[in-house]
């Protein structure tokens, strides 16, 4: 059957800095009978990136706290409503709470977005081909609210290997019209499509995408091709 | 092997208003030796749809036209740059040039977005249950563009059988916490992935997404769950 095959890697468990992700993704991709083949696409969860990355602080749980992280992630805030914040944040990233993610509290800890995520996806290629010597490419995921729609979707926030903007521009239709627009932001297609298998509880960071088409592949990065440029943008 | 299958029904011919949608679509999935299953669901792009509803009008290719088409098609203009418009569809989408779609021009036709793409989809499923007795969920997508972030991406405009939705509030992670958020848009995580597989250039106007959890079966449409009341909006 020809298409797009995605599917989660189960069993990983709990991730703390300096773990090797590829070695966890490996083995754990490893013990449910699957392999990663050449062409292959690894989606990566922005939080356990970040907790290899060592992007975890304390945190004391109180609404101050909270905001004074967010404050530190930020270099600027857009909107405020109670203490939600519409931040931008050092990567050029619009979202909620710049990223800081809470849901640790319990611990006394928070996650913070990783440094680079595109040069940690980059990381995560180089290391799978040095150790099984194999192409695939990596996206590392966040997740995103947007302005005018509800509900939150999955987005790339680091890539490597894979044009995250496919140029449609100058391509014909079926009946060899010229098409209008347009840039497909294939990237964040694809983030959202893995966390169709992920899901929130399952302790699953990352999945497998096999089948992507072989002009997806090639260079760029979430920072070049999707970050948007203010002087680009009619809403900020 | 788990996970989530998607993939093309190729070779759909050109679309004319009238036509039953659900017959040229089981017509070509099956003359590609293909069936439609139970808790599958279909994806739709919206403009044949809007094609098969006779929503095309003649277009003169001239600027003021295009202009006049986006301003019928709006009940508001958040912003203006150039012969872009941002703006607010009576169905409360907020998108670019009211989803006027001019791709179409040398014919001297724009095809405009369908009425009631959630009634458009409750039609396609109820027609597929009438005919082949099988129960699947239908989404109908568009491509919009993003604020803050290069490309544009497939969304769901309309939908039947499937939460769009999915509420993760309240549910605990792999490790028992509470987690925050989260409300997912799965329908426009899967109009994204199905675009993955669709292309612009195929004449491939349906995709079939297997593999969905059982969980993201059940009520609800685009309209009533993501579109985004003025309310609720932070950048309105």
């Amino acid at each position: 059957m020809n298409g797009l095959h995605i599917f989660a890697v189960v069993g990983v468990g709990p991730v703390q800095q300096g773990d090797d992700l590829v070695e966890l993704f490996l083995k754990a991709l490893e013990e449910q009978g699957e392999k990663v083949l050449a062409n292959d696409l690894v989606v990566v969860t922005s939080k356990v990136v970040a907790k290899s990355e060592g992007r975890v602080v304390s945190f004391d749980g109180s609404e101050a706290h909270k905001l004074d992280l967010i404050e530190q992630e930020s270099v600027r805030v857009l909107r405020r409503r109670g203490s939600l914040r519409i931040t931008e944040t050092p990567h050029g990233f619009i979202n909620a709470n710049a990223g800081v993610d809470l849901s640790n509290t319990s611990d006394g800890t928070a996650v913070l977005l990783p440094t680079d995520p595109d040069r940690s996806a980059r990381r995560f290629r180089a290391d799978l081909r040095r150790v099984r010597n194999v192409d695939v490419a990596v996206i590392v995921t966040d997740t995103f609210g947007r302005v005018w729609r509800e509900g939150v979707t999955d987005v790339a926030i680091g890539s490597a290997g894979i044009r995250p903007i496919l140029d449609l521009r100058g391509t014909h239709d079926a009946n060899g019209r010229l098409l209008e627009a347009t840039e497909v932001a294939i990237a964040d297609e694809i983030a959202g499509a893995a966390n169709l298998v992920l899901g929130k509880a399952l302790g699953t960071p990352f999945a497998v995408v096999r089948g992507l088409d072989q002009s997806f592949f090639g260079e760029g990065s979430v920072r070049e091709n999707i970050v948007r440029s203010a002087n680009d943008d009619l809403f900020r």
